[in-house]
């Protein structure tokens, strides 16, 4: 396995996957990690994340799930490359893959199928805030240069069955242009979960799933907290890392 | 005070403030109370409850906030009637009013002012839902038969000045026809709060604020917790209640 110069391998400390990172472009977060907790999909079934960056989510979900297709669908040539290299290093070729495309244009006649479900960790940023003094590469994983909120619920609406879902992390701040979005396209919000640094904080991400042609109705799960008020892991923080076994 | 056979009166545990409830009547809940607690008013400025019942939201207000006209709007005139004498019972007079209305069809025009803010806790349900063997006063305070959700957003971008807020309580499960309905009448979601009867339990209430042609960008603030693991009003709670002098 090629590992460049700017590059770095790391050990997720999960299911003893690893993964490359380019230090020159997006690495992930604690917010892969939980859009791939919050995830779910039917054993032997196909999901397709969109804007997979270097793979963090499909292979996160290769060992969360037991979905048999898992593509990771990419815009950038470099993050693409650099997913393929992950997916092979962790051994997962046979049930992921990565494609390049463009997800405002993607649909289902492109795969040939209709997918089971779809996740996404989309940039979370307007285009106009704060998008100096980055490389292009941080620029189209951080901010709506590439894709927006809207986009990302479109194209789930052509690639994912009718009655299946998308699941998604946001910023909070989103939250009304997202569930707007959802509506807009037959998708209804029907499970939102809010994730805090630690109590008495407010929410820093939004765990949210909508499910095409769904009834209204959504149910607010109870809120996820990273740390406790000592500044410790909470006990389902540790479980989503699977650090039990470490105690 | 005249007082009927089906009419109690009660202390509300809570500046003094007392409450004639008609038990074949709607009777507040905690969710009048935190919707009082939740909403902002500048001290002189005027609000206006869609909804009142039996005026529990405008008596609270006129204790909670410093607000100098207070404006109660009800359908039912039975209510109205309760609510009138609730006023008058807690010598409130001279900033709380009731008035005889369909909030559908009001405007500013029929107060000849527009109000600083808005506040509701107006029907949570749906039609349809669970309203049989209901008196026809209990289902139009808990069913969207007179009112929905819409109405309300919709009354209150006719009757509140530009760059001011609604300020309502309601269920999770809406929280997307809340938001949309928002969205729809250029009222942005500013602040939410999510309201869980304890830890680890699925949120059964949502405090929103909406304001008038704001731009996108929406607060989530730490859960309100009803009661802690142990079964006790959590410390929120009975500040809210201004119980803390009794501990």
């Amino acid at each position: 396995m090629h590992i460049s110069e700017n590059e770095r391998l790391e050990d997720l400390g999960l299911g003893g996957l690893r993964l490359i990172q380019d230090t020159t472009q997006f690495c992930f977060g604690v917010d892969a990690v939980l859009a791939a907790a919050f995830t779910r999909v039917k054993a032997g079934g196909s999901i397709i994340d969109f804007g997979c960056g270097n793979g963090i989510i499909p292979i996160l979900l290769s060992h969360k799930t037991r979905a048999a297709n898992i593509v990771g669908l990419e815009i950038q040539p470099v993050a693409a490359d650099l997913a393929r290299r992950n997916v092979e290093l962790n051994g997962l070729l046979d049930r992921v893959s990565i494609r390049d495309g463009d997800l405002r244009t993607i649909r289902e006649a492109d795969f040939g199928m209709q997918f089971d479900a779809a996740v996404s960790n989309p940039p979370y940023m307007e285009p106009s805030r704060g998008e100096k003094n980055e490389s292009e590469a941080m620029r189209i994983a951080r901010h709506e240069i590439m894709c927006t909120v809207d986009d990302v619920v479109a194209a789930a609406t052509r690639c994912v069955k009718y009655g299946s879902s998308l699941f998604m992390i946001h910023r909070p701040e989103r939250i009304a242009d997202i569930i707007c979005s959802m509506r807009a396209h037959n998708m209804e919000p029907k499970n939102l979960r809010m994730v805090y640094p630690a109590p008495k904080k407010r929410a820093t991400m939004v765990l949210i799933e909508g499910k095409i042609g769904a009834r209204p109705s959504c149910i607010v799960h109870p809120p996820l907290y990273i740390q406790d008020d000592e500044g410790r892991y909470t006990d389902e923080i540790e479980e989503i890392y699977e650090r039990n076994a470490a105690k």
